[in-house]
């Protein structure tokens, strides 16, 4: 997928909205946990209520790991289900890979070669060749980890080298690893207004933002200061949505909480004249 | 496993040798690609031959990932059939994982509570809240990426604030968040001299030093920079071993290859009176 053509999503969604998948098999409602697969039935029924709000998924895959070889079913099942009932949908492995080139390379056939995924978020940590391999499937994306949205980014990621943080340098080092059409950014929302530093360095890439909803970043402000002529933004929200609920109606409830974000979205797109 | 229980292995092995189990499915003898699994097939054999001369074995998850939900149940299999038959031997997933903390639970319980393994390679970009859960385990370990031995490491890991460069600021941070007997660093062996200034910071922790062999480390110089009073040391080398011959006595000649190296490795053993 393209650059235009994710914006072309958005515009006729009027949403910029990402659903995650973080789909923790013990919180999944009672009634699916005898299925036969309660992940992907679980997924399937939030795909199939929030898929006309949403202009992507992101699949989480620590939860189906955590299954074993079974997880690792459901979470194929689940983007081919999306890619094949929604193919103009944007679809996340949201994995945080990065190794040396040749074991890269491994990871980046498994998410992008033999599953349908569009982009997978990988790790900086190693540099270029790490993240070289992700940018050699064509329509393909790489998501770079650059500021993330847990109290522990303090750590590593605002120390600054010659006034440059590092989250900074990260951004401004690897845009050159690829282009605006295969290249994006992970910019948590706690702290919104970093949003204004990225942009002068990327004006123009997209930015998947994680950290609106459960981990208490404000949309208004990440629209504000993220937002570009061609929207430019992913913005994540995972549990607040497809935990809304825990009954026979957690996919309406999970609808109407999508329903609310996309309404939202549509006015931040309305100001900024994209719809 | 403790710091002295490794360090009692080492000892009776004379070795501080990690075979790394890169297995590329392409790369298996072809009188091994009609079993029904021929990664565990291939796997069973390396280790049969090699466990007189390993402390340790290294798993590469993306090797596993790359053939999907039958690669996982290889990766399973493997790593149950070490602590089955040689329960003394520590064996690492190298997954290079790390995420916000309710994540890196799910990948901590997907490789150190579902699976028997000792230890995991994990990311250190997002700080101590994405490594806090794999410490969480006991007897289990945490290998934090410190200083990769690939060309990318210079992206970012040697740039400096105030002198200290990114990879000692992780190594000083992050060994604060847990001790000598659940912390170790992946310290590459490409550029051995840096080992010396890891032990300023890290006396006394185990390094798992990959990059000797086929990237082209030499393990004098590791030896040299590396070893402390309690060995400290895991060298690791994959492909050298592993994929040594192609033909049916590929087990065998990885065995010469492993032993050539704890030969090697008894005699800086005994320089430094450990054995």
């Amino acid at each position: 997928m393209t650059h235009n053509q994710l914006l072309e999503e958005i515009r006729e969604k009027a949403s910029f909205l990402c659903v995650g998948l973080d789909t923790e098999k013990e919180k999944i409602p009672a009634f699916l946990q005898g299925e036969k697969d309660p992940l992907f039935a679980f997924n399937r029924k939030i795909i199939d209520a929030t898929a006309r709000y949403a202009v992507a998924y992101k699949i989480n895959s620590a939860f189906y790991e955590s299954c074993g070889a079974e997880g690792w079913i459901s979470l194929e099942k689940t983007v081919k289900y999306i890619k094949e009932k929604h193919p103009g949908i944007f679809v996340i492995a949201d994995a945080k890979r990065g190794d040396i080139g040749n074991t890269s390379r491994m990871y980046a056939k498994a998410f992008l070669g033999n599953m349908p995924f569009d982009a997978i978020t990988v790790a900086p940590y190693m540099g270029e060749d790490s993240v070289a391999p992700f940018l050699s499937f064509p329509d393909k994306w790489a998501i770079i980890l650059a500021l993330t949205s847990n109290r522990g980014a303090d750590d590593f990621q605002y120390h600054s080298d010659d006034g440059i943080k590092l989250f900074e340098r990260v951004i401004s080092v690897s845009r050159k690893w690829g282009t605006i059409d295969n290249t994006m950014f992970v910019i948590g929302a706690t702290k919104p207004e970093m949003l204004r530093e990225v942009r002068k360095i990327v004006p123009d890439h997209f930015l998947l933002v994680p950290g609106v909803g459960a981990q208490g970043g404000s949309l208004a402000e990440v629209a504000k200061f993220g937002m570009n002529s061609s929207c430019g933004l992913l913005v994540n929200s995972s549990r607040a949505i497809i935990f809304a609920d825990s009954t026979r109606s957690f996919a309406d409830a999970a609808a109407v909480k999508a329903q609310e974000m996309q309404t939202e979205m549509a006015e931040y797109l309305r100001q900024k004249k994209l719809i």
